[in-house]
């Protein structure tokens, strides 16, 4: 159950399902996350294989950020997540 | 998503989907948790409604712990957590 222990995991598998997402994106999509711990979860993220990083040499550099296959196959977990929540957490 | 962010829920709701339990035996069916652990996480999925305490004046005095509907609801999450991590975590 290591994957879940991240506080914000999940919002970033999330946010990520719609796509590959530069970091500022990212930092838009999931709320109340402050830049250092948004660069502290991608990078155990990205250990974990749930996540690529892809950094090109552009003026300025461009970070992007995408789920891989095992960070794409979380989508039912969020899913069911989802309807949990939506039915107990008003 | 507050309701994933304890290391140990998972495993004790995953216990706990067999129906109710004592202290000690849900100690013993949670992996490598030690008690004072345990005492704290039961203490927040209660506060959380997730888990219902039910203490017997037998002696010595029982303890039991089991599900509230909120708790059995995260059955569908815990299933596709379990298919994940089979095909991803070996």
């Amino acid at each position: 159950m290591g994957i879940i222990k991240g506080r914000w995991s999940f919002p970033i598998i999330r946010a990520l399902m719609n796509g590959t997402m530069r970091f500022k994106e990212l930092e838009r999509n999931v709320s109340s996350i402050n830049t250092r711990m948004l660069v502290k979860e991608l990078k155990e993220m990205e250990a974990e294989g749930l996540v690529i990083r892809k950094a090109y040499a552009t003026v300025p550099p461009t970070v992007e950020y995408s789920l891989t296959e095992k960070g794409q196959a979380l989508k039912p977990v969020i899913v069911e997540i989802e309807k949990w929540a939506e039915k107990f957490l008003q």
